[in-house]
């Protein structure tokens, strides 16, 4: 934030000023159908926590399904040249934490940020020693962490880091990871589409993702994760929504002054236009690295990738969303939502029927063609 | 707005209640890069004037490519159940008044909102007397009386009409016309996607278009029109990015609180994933019709759409904004940009470059087939 001084978060700004009916009338538009406010535990705890229900009416012949999904942002817990092993404990061991106060607050489905366990090194283009923060996404060290306590809380997991392939060449992948509610591997989803700006060098690490568009089916519903710089790409989130997703999480890492006004756009159209709910997780600090890089922006060579602004939410296929987490402190977001408003709002809207996916399928085909001409229409 | 009088904006809250630096924080990130107000000459009018530049930087190579677009929103000047002539007389009347005003403020590009030289009837499911709005979209009189207007100022016009297909058995269809600034006839766009909800019985009138996606090529960029229901589809906007369009108007007619809190999102993400400016233009005012009807929603029978919320803006290919035109009154939306950042920032984000477009229709075209099996991961 060019100028300005990191603050806690739009909606702090908005409540402190504005009062009564002014205050119900801008929530209304800028966030959509209120949310209520759910019981918080006294846990002990080193992180914000918020928590909400998304109210949705009930049906006759379907029971509510519903699911409570965690959201949690946090700074890396050493400064980033810490050891790779030093790092990677102090993760764990705020990622217990975290998971316990889930746990307590009857999370489902639990979902870290984009490459949780380590820095988001990506910006220093070097290769050492970040690649060595890459593990197995089936047989890790991250992964056989996170099972036992998956099966232990009765939650699904979803875990976001850099994949190692050993079984393929030893290639790297930015990956999520899903661990099912008994502790048991369901499987990956590799990132689709790898930016190419600013800081994030990540193509100098990866490659676009070969693993589709999984759904995964979880007694807590069918979820997908469209990984960071994805939620920029319509068609990646339409894509879930065709493999029949209820819930998509975007676990990301982003920073800066051009990013942070699309952060409450993107996702929250994701849900509008595709009848699921949307969890957008963000970073959150200031990372700071040994050596000194550049940006690619011709300012001088600097030490950190700039304030990742925190700011996690929740969207609902009928548009609304929740507050957002802090833009500096560690959180977790705790929502509950229930899953037959995806069908409700589908059947209310009509987004889906009235698609015309056929002359979209034509179109996309012919758009590849060397021919290609533009439908352009001129005197 | 259930419970709450109709007020004039967001904005107008925002700024009566927010301060310096406070106030900045909150409109850089709900609205992105400052906009620059533009200096409104002293008119005779009966509406609302705001008038913006969007700043975007210079390039070595290519000449600044400021265009200047003019969004109307306005209510019906006449009560609904007026004689169609009538009606039409008045609605050519202030149409008059708003482009000569524009045409003051060297208006390049003018747009009217969807259906706008008639009440928004379809809510009725009344086919008489509304059908004989329709008019032919090259010969019609709404047609030709704007043709002279364009040439008179140099002014490409966007015309959103009930259409007459008199060559095509008289059938009726929701499209928009484009004038030239020479005052020719350059072609029309049919809305691609029609609604089937609530008061918006439109497919009870016309079927879904049948003229693709054109981009008419003016002397002031690339424009091409995506009309009302059109905006909740991102393959609609999709299509017109493929085909070149550097602008895309939206014109809408839309009331409700479940609708409201999407207005701000959609056209916004379309502007930010396609890398073109989109101008969302609604209709204002609340239109009260003869007899009554029902909405489909369990309550009683009554005469009225309900309140369109007006709040016309236009949304820049980095995210920025400009402030809405009132929720309540007619106005004019005056916008200055630079075609230049369309390309400016598909170079920066490389959304097209990443979009993968191949996956994709491979995807659609066998999400199509009989046999789609969704790709789901379960135990």
């Amino acid at each position: 934030m060019s100028g300005l001084k990191e603050f806690q978060s739009v909606e702090s700004i908005l409540k402190k000023n504005l009062l009564g009916e002014e205050y119900e009338k801008i929530r209304q538009i800028l966030y959509g159908r209120p949310v209520v406010n759910l019981e918080i535990p006294s846990i002990p705890k080193n992180f914000d926590i918020q928590a909400y229900s998304i109210p949705c009416p009930e049906e006759q012949l379907r029971k509510p399904r519903l699911v409570r999904v965690g959201l949690f942002q946090h700074q890396i817990p050493l400064p980033a040249p810490s050891k790779v092993q030093d790092m990677k404990e102090a993760m764990f061991k705020m990622a217990r934490e975290a998971l316990d106060a889930a746990a307590a607050m009857n999370v489902n489905v639990f979902c870290f940020q984009e490459a949780w366990n380590m820095p988001f090194a990506f910006c220093t283009r070097e290769k050492y020693p970040w690649c060595e923060y890459a593990e197995s996404a089936q047989n890790g060290p991250t992964t056989t962490f996170l099972q036992k306590i998956a099966e232990q809380h009765n939650m699904v997991i979803i875990s976001p880091i850099l994949e190692r392939d050993e079984i393929n060449s030893d290639t790297l992948w930015n990956a999520a990871v899903v661990i099912d509610n008994h502790g048991d591997y369901l499987g990956k989803h590799r990132k689709n589409h790898i930016p190419r700006v600013g800081d994030f060098n990540e193509s100098t690490y990866y490659f676009e993702g070969n693993t589709g568009h999984p759904v995964f089916q979880t007694e807590f519903g069918k979820v997908a994760i469209n990984i960071c710089y994805g939620r920029h790409h319509p068609l990646n989130w339409l894509a879930f929504e065709l493999n029949g997703a209820e819930i998509v999480f975007n676990p990301s890492a982003t920073v800066g002054d051009l990013s942070e006004p699309l952060w409450g756009i993107e996702c929250r159209n994701a849900a509008i236009a595709n009848g699921y709910f949307t969890c957008a997780i963000n970073r959150v600090g200031t990372e700071v690295f040994e050596n000194e890089f550049t940006s690619g922006n011709g300012k001088p060579a600097h030490k950190d990738f700039g304030h990742f602004y925190g700011s996690s939410y929740v969207a609902a296929p009928n548009g609304s969303r929740t507050p957002g987490l802090s833009r500096i402190n560690n959180g977790l977001l705790v929502v509950e939502i229930d899953l037959n408003m995806c069908r409700q709002v589908k059947d209310h809207w009509g987004f889906q029927m009235t698609q015309r996916l056929d002359m979209y399928a034509d179109l996309l085909s012919k758009v590849l063609a060397p021919d290609f001409k533009p439908q352009i229409i001129k005197k």
